[in-house]
């Protein structure tokens, strides 16, 4: 792992849980860096979080954690410290970086690493900016999402089922340690970066004018549905039941979509009795469900074949909606297979499509790697990383403050 | 503009629209990059996009370019595009970046643009791989989340408010440019970066465990309305009407919801009789509606004050819901304010709460700046950076080949 990538040479040292974190350490492993995931023996709170498969194994955590190594240590005892402290030591210079969400702990702090390890990267991230708890749930509920998403009409708020804030945190988290790897090569500096999950929330709806919205404008952004705000796009539904996301952004798109439907006429007509042009962004909105009720009519006319052959040969963005399974589906049919997934075998798991990295670099190609089992490289960092002896790594397994798989398999899936 | 920041001395040159590509160029600002948006003259696509202030100014816009230089060039004319070209070759050493969902015309590709500048780092942002268009909702739509997002029982999809693929490819972009130039320091090498925002949301897709779920387990998710999966948190109502989110995602979480419902002994009756073990995640979420029915009259009985104040004596994560108004309100009488906050005074927008970056080093405290207007900084770019005499800037703007704010505004907003 990690000999190729734009982050080769980078030593991450990861002591995380759930999705923002682990997602960050992830995206860096897929960008060259050398990621070793540190748990507590046993597994962290994420090790069996939904979904699971038939024998109990995380799809979540197999698929936030891919091409890591893991180690488990006790890191309550100060022998496990010690040892999470000497990897941070053993780094050559200007690779060394700490990715958690357990930088609050005294002794995993900044300024307590940092003495072992003078061009150190921190990465803290948080919850909130000052150090209490928040998860994706609370941050999206305190800052306005779940109230404005959903059909219209309806009073209760709309949770995101997409975790899209810790989404959001781990790739600055990423970020941050990118960034400040430049800084370091540049200046032989480490740095101490911060990122919190509220912070990450606030800050999305303050840069897509949600905030501005109804600070500057004083408006109460109301529930509409599944319409695009400020323009045209909706779902419609075709004669076999089928339904698909029509976009209609520019004008060109307007058109195409009028020229389509052959509802140029009634749609001028409208124009010219109200006064308006729906050329206008503004106009198609305000007139939405009227222009998306005559739209409807022509789609629940016509089956989805028929209309996405129509849509093929114009300029509208549109998609049809899938369920998770017919994603899968589409993926295992398309003609090539889709570069961005592999087939993976995951202990536990079994083989199936785990994606890549999004993200691609010309100077080097990656392919996704499967996630390790618990421990899997315990014995491995401790003698190769650490130089120990054998007899000192079956010690420190024997007294309990390291585990490798096998031991980790006798243990009933102990979580701490 | 630019003068700390880990990225001190990258010169992004971005040439985009709509979300994620200017949310990569101002991520990228706000880490010190100097970046220039580079419009077509009157501006991009996106100029007017909704919410406008009442003069018409995009709040979104200037959400999304914070930061910025900007500049206003015919890219249609062979002149302007030798502006643009000129402006990449005349990039000192191990600076030069371009960031672009236009990536796809010739004159404005990798290949192309490298002949100028052999270290370049070039991002090019797409909807698909393949370059075909998408956007958040499309791609929303086909990887299966607004199936399972909303109210049990609905049939309809639910989309998505927050452009959650948008900000997600938008982040990769700056981590592609930092990650990139990172190597390019170590080797002087300059990279092809790509992103696509299918691609994005499928990966997002698989390392939840989403589509592992459906491939490998078989399983269909259902809606679960507010509900987290595999595990108990959900909305509640007060007795004043005011909601809150509650989140239960550990034991210990799980034993303070009970402790301060005083629910202990119907709970534990419910689990000797069921035979079940309520401090396991998996059986909270199977008996999750027996076990939020009984909580849900705790919270009915109370006003939220009173709520509230037992639940900040606990270890339980919690958040009221908010509008986008009342979240405005809450900053506005934060004991101390938010640091993340700055009262920013953007032109035709007036002083309205802007964020800075969530992401902080602390080698480099950063605050937010204002938006540039369209234009802003045309001629300082061409006489500087390019140096460019007065005459032949002058030349330039009568020639309608680039242009400044003040003919910008004899211009009736037009849209390219």
């Amino acid at each position: 792992m990690g000999v190729t990538g734009p982050l080769v040479g980078l030593r991450v040292i990861e002591i995380s849980s759930f999705v923002a974190a682990p997602l960050g350490g992830m995206t860096l492993a897929q960008l060259g860096a050398e990621v070793v995931r540190i748990d507590p023996i046993g597994g962290a709170a994420d090790r069996d979080r939904w979904p699971v498969s038939k024998d109990g194994t995380s799809l979540y955590w197999a698929g936030l954690n891919k091409s890591k190594r893991s180690m488990m240590v006790d890191m309550r005892s100060d022998e496990g410290r010690s040892i999470v402290r000497d990897l941070v030591a053993a780094s050559p210079p200007r690779s060394a970086v700490v990715l958690t969400n357990a930088g609050r702990r005294s002794w995993l702090s900044y300024d307590a690493l940092r003495e072992w390890c003078r061009d150190l990267i921190y990465v803290q991230v948080d919850g909130r900016s000052d150090g209490s708890a928040a998860v994706d749930y609370t941050v999206n509920a305190e800052v306005g999402f779940p109230m404005v998403t959903g059909p219209a009409g309806l009073a209760d708020p709309v949770n995101h089922v997409l975790p899209a804030w810790d989404i959001a945190c781990g790739l600055y988290a990423a970020l941050g340690v990118a960034a400040a790897a430049r800084r370091r090569e540049l200046t032989g500096e480490g740095d101490r970066v911060r990122v919190a999950l509220a912070d990450v929330a606030l800050a999305m709806a303050g840069n897509l004018g949600f905030l501005a919205e109804a600070q500057v404008n004083n408006v109460a952004r109301q529930r509409i549905g599944n319409h695009l705000y400020g323009g045209f796009a909706r779902d419609f539904t075709c004669a076999d039941g089928q339904r698909l996301m029509i976009v209609a952004l520019t004008r060109r798109h307007w058109q195409d979509l009028l020229r389509i439907t052959g509802l140029e006429n009634p749609v001028q007509a409208l124009e010219e009795s109200l006064g308006v042009d729906f050329s206008r962004d503004g106009d198609r909105f305000e007139y939405r469900e009227v222009l998306a009720g005559l739209f409807q009519r022509w789609f629940a006319a016509r089956r989805r074949h028929e209309v996405c052959e129509l849509l093929d040969g114009s300029s509208l963005v549109w998609a049809p909606y899938r369920t998770f399974a017919e994603t899968v589906s589409a993926l295992q049919t398309a003609e090539g297979g889709n570069p961005l997934m592999s087939v993976v075998d995951q202990p536990g798991v079994g083989p199936h499509l785990a994606p890549g990295s999004p993200l691609t670099f010309a100077s080097s190609p990656k392919p996704p790697m499967p996630a390790p089992i618990l421990g899997q490289h315990t014995e491995e960092i401790l003698s190769r990383e650490l130089r120990m002896s054998r007899e000192r790594v079956r010690q420190l397994v024997a007294a309990g403050t390291v585990r490798a798989p096998s031991s980790a398999h006798a243990d009933s899936h102990g979580v701490s």
